[in-house]
């Protein structure tokens, strides 16, 4: 398929999904949506759940590259603040906070796939970090990324406040200045 | 209403949650499992959302107290440990996960309630670990709660991957001893 059209694919789907949620989520109403027909969508992903899976992981909308800004904590600082805007603003919280939200009651909508490919990308800040002896490498680059990550999830949506402006500056300082 | 039979209607309520979602959960269907008339679940609670919201909060099935052990590291220890329990132990864990999952969704259950309840009793380990100097006056107790609960939620839920029986000491030992 051609890349271009599997974007507006993968777009169609995740628009769906944050305006109806995963259970108005259909393949037809993907297809309508993108102007392909349903069975051009079912050759390359068997379910809308491997389809929403498919599109949490590789479209352009939720696409992500690991901070790189030279330090550990500048890296962190922007992990977090990505994180936040991610969950907080429109229309990319939408889909965002809908598709993940729907992950938790559909085990066969495959969000570790989500997880486990940003992690593999954020892995390199840690090395890196490693290599500057700014880490030990004794640490554990997974806990710090649930820890920073998590504390964005469960402000911005569990509490329904909205994460303030330095709040990746004072989460990052948290770990890496001690509580 | 007695309150054993009120924790019947919300035990009820969490149960049907956690077998057919948010979705499948009705004022009807909690009636008639608890063996009440509908009418009466009316007269308490407008509506289901106002239903799994009260039950969220008040069900002794989710009921809460702040750990109290001498020190801030053994309560922050015991609170992770709590929540891991909470996430990951069935049945419990289907009721927590369904009903959070569900909250994202639906804004109109106010998982904030939740939230705040478990909060406001949460303070007090911040507050006593400051009375024993063990924590400045400074710390940001929501933000600590955030980045050990979160962290939790994120590789339980999130990844799908079991939290080993060592996280909750090695989550609370990055916040205390640094990373």
């Amino acid at each position: 398929m051609a890349p271009r059209k599997q974007q507006e694919i993968f777009d169609a789907t995740l628009r769906l999904v944050a305006e109806k949620g995963y259970d108005g989520l259909t393949v037809e109403g993907v297809a309508e949506r993108a102007g392909v027909n349903k069975t051009t969508i079912y050759r390359w992903w068997p379910s809308k759940a491997a389809l929403l899976g498919a599109a949490l992981v590789e479209s352009d909308v939720l696409a992500f590259d690991a901070p790189d800004t030279g330090s550990l904590r500048g890296d962190l600082v922007a992990l977090v603040e990505g994180v936040r805007r991610l969950l907080t603003e429109p229309p990319g919280s939408d889909i965002a906070v809908a598709a993940l939200g729907a992950a938790v009651r559909h085990p066969e909508l495959d969000a570790r796939r989500f997880f486990a490919d940003r992690f593999a990308r954020e892995r390199r800040i840690f090395e890196r970090a490693v290599g500057r002896g700014e880490l030990k490498e004794s640490a554990d680059p997974m806990l710090i990324v649930d820890l920073l990550a998590g504390a964005v999830w469960m402000r911005a949506v569990f509490r329904g406040l909205r994460p303030g402006d330095d709040f990746a500056t004072e989460a990052v300082s948290a770990l890496l200045d001690g509580i």
